[in-house]
């Protein structure tokens, strides 16, 4: 996978018009701003374009499946096309089923929950919580962070090889790091665990929202995303692939929906017969409004010209990584090296600063949202950081004296929303932080670091 | 669990404002109708002020929990204190947790994976499937359906006592059947669930909507329902309850925000250290503007004045249930008696159609929308049909000769939203298509059954 060449720039695009772009909020320092969403790896803001369709939708809504009546009949066509409209964005095979899930998360406990008997799993220490902990049931093999994509490969090889090659077996993987952004080698590490008769799952929740997904062209079993990380936070995602494991599993839910019929036995039990379809793990009342924005998002990329936001995008990323590359306090974090490709997504930490602290500043005195902390990735962040992750010190002591390790770090991401104020600004507030320090105190307050509004300022 | 008797006339509320109220869709006869939305128990429409707070909220939309920026900040207040207002809502005790989920149905199946071990599980066979099926590890005891209240509880009593009294058990109860709307005696049946040292679970799915829930006074352990049947449908659902068994529990979900750290082990393995406030088993980012809807619906519940929207809705049970008796052909469902209290929520069938038909017509000709079927409820249907359910028969033909026995049922629901002119239009529709038929011809296509336009009609 490769990020395309930024191309000429008159054919970049403007940024995509997103809810709360013109939304204010009080500065600690006086006065009021437009906040920079800069959290984009946690939550994306909704496009417009997705708002609109979901309240266009609204008050037609009913609900699907069996109702008679037309807003029921229309809502389940909706649903079924907003299926066949994600199938379609992720370039999905014929015989692929997309099930639609709460998240990520919820895609992969799903997944792991359908995993054939005795199934070995294999999954790079450095993934995401959702990736790296849903294998409960299975014979899990955690692989050590690599330094490079070739590497990876190589370790996901070397793995594979001395696995039990009779069983089943899958490698779960990120596409892009929900830390560094950094992109992972997933053609090739597809076909490495095809070699070795294992499948692959794609967790696609960071590179979804920033990179066109093809699960045919990747060659992967299945993918995962998110909703709210793809411009649609309304509590929905998607786990699209391969139909085999996923009919042969037990219900992922059991309730209304996946079954098809139930019925008492002489002995006074209950025999089920579950539907074969994705309905089978999608049982209870379909979140309808969260399918369709997903689908609403599918769209809205793909008539955007989704590679002229990618183009964009990675635009703002060599920003980024020249404006902070000026910074000689601040040392961004990477697996792959300085100049791998990446989305929108990078973590920094800042010699002699508490992350917290740093972030909180950029918050109250910039009107900018990061996040900081350990991403929920906290193998990756500590190799990333060598040092032992933990929760934060005191909010505006440093928490590594210059030349120590921090112990968490910050994180700024962005995306097809993000206008170049946004960056401009972020860049600013770091030099100008990094330079001149904080102009307001700061202490923690329910494990949160916050602006010390009863403290005297200078 | 009593409904509170109608009250005089000038304290009756008028129906609350909801989304769709004026939509339009066209008759199969010609012209257009405003579309009569009576299928309430499977979905209802989002009240109008529900649907304004998500509007306001949405453009202040960020990822809770760790954010650092100020919307971040405001939704995770936001989250919060939507889980503060359903407990209140609920009448939650001081010690209660409220778990947030996607559905009654995944509330269910949370519960269900949170027993603890040899825990035994008391049903009856009239539940909804959600409340039936997700037992799957635990030993079943499907109680047969009774025919009184008193029953029920009578019912239950001996199951218990003949229980191996030193394990863990739950009883599931419904509080108001999704088939025939009645109310079930949930405070003696909880009541006999202590005195036996069993636990009880409250499927409040149909009752939440309809009537005030207060957990600590119904003195149940839990309480589940669906934001999407309690006018706010945008994905999210509650459990609400005991904490005891829930901490001890594996997480429900493994990923993020469930997860308090996590390392690498010298051995190559993954220890992980979990949440054990609610958010153990919220793993993944939550649905904020699913969460905050169903707040936002608790409160205008309450605003409104909820026994105030009981006494209107009782009005209109008996405007239903007067209306239909005076049709000979139609025969309503009822387990407890015609007279049994109920909420919104009707089943019926009429001598010499086949209910899809029915339903088909209702919708096409009269523009309102009803569910015919088996309500996912099948051993119910079963028993209250004295037939064995089963899909229609081909649209258009009875599925019974007179004095024979129907295969599926209609059902109308309604609620806080519903106009008098909803109500008056489905009775009249049932008197005419009873007493002079359908004017249009129907097929069944893809198990639907629609009108045939193509048929020439008389």
């Amino acid at each position: 996978m490769s990020v395309p060449t930024a191309a000429a720039d008159q054919t970049i695009c403007a940024p995509l018009p997103v809810l709360g772009a013109d939304v204010t909020i009080p500065l600690v320092t006086g006065g009021d701003v437009t906040y920079a969403a800069l959290d984009y790896a946690a939550s994306s803001p909704a496009l417009q374009r997705v708002w609109d369709d979901v309240a266009a939708y609204a008050p037609y809504y009913g609900s699907v499946h069996r109702g008679a009546g037309y807003l029921s009949q229309l809502s389940t066509d909706l649903f079924e096309t907003s299926r066949a409209t994600v199938a379609e964005f992720l370039g999905c095979r014929a015989e692929d089923q997309v099930v639609f899930t709460r998240s990520t998360t919820d895609s992969l406990n799903l997944l792991a929950a359908a995993l054939p008997a005795g199934c070995q799993v294999f999954v790079f220490e450095t993934e995401h919580h959702a990736s790296l902990l849903p294998w409960r049931d299975a014979r899990v093999t955690y692989l050590d962070a690599p330094r490079t994509p070739d590497q990876a490969v190589a370790t996901l090889e070397k793995a594979l090889a001395a696995r039990d090659p009779h069983g089943p077996a899958l490698v779960c993987v990120t596409g892009a790091s929900n830390v560094t952004g950094e992109l992972w080698p997933v053609r090739e590490l597809a076909a490495a665990a095809h070699a070795h008769g294992a499948r692959i799952v794609l967790d696609a929740a960071q590179l979804a929202p920033h990179h066109p997904v093809d699960i045919a062209e990747l060659d992967v079993d299945w993918v995962a995303f998110s909703g709210h990380k793809l411009y649609a936070p309304f509590g929905s995602g998607v786990l699209a692939g391969r139909a085999d494991w996923l009919v042969d599993a037990e219900p992922y839910l059991a309730g209304g929906g996946a079954s098809r019929k139930v019925a008492r036995r002489a002995d006074g039990g209950v025999d089920v017969e579950w539907h074969t379809t994705a309905a089978r793990h999608e049982a209870g009342s379909p979140n309808v409004i969260g399918v369709y924005s997903i689908a609403a998002a599918c769209k809205a990329l793909t008539e955007a010209g989704f590679d002229r936001l990618v183009d964009r995008e990675q635009q703002l990323v060599t920003r980024v990584r020249e404006g902070l590359a000026g910074v000689p306090e601040v040392k961004v974090l990477s697996l792959f090296g300085d100049d791998a490709p990446r989305v929108g997504v990078l973590s920094f930490v800042v010699e002699g600063w508490n992350s917290s602290h740093f972030a909180a500043a950029l918050s109250a005195e910039y009107g900018i949202g990061v996040r900081d902390g350990l991403f929920c990735a906290h193998p990756l962040v500590r190799t990333l950081l060598g040092s032992e992750p933990q929760d934060p010190g005191e909010c505006g002591a440093p928490d590594a004296a210059p030349g120590e390790r921090s112990l968490n770090a910050i994180r700024v991401s962005f995306g097809a929303g993000t206008p170049d104020e946004h960056i401009e600004r972020f860049l600013g507030a770091v030099r100008e932080l990094v330079g001149e320090g904080a102009r307001w105190t700061y202490r923690t307050e329910e494990g949160r670091c916050v602006p010390d509004r009863g403290a005297a300022q200078v």
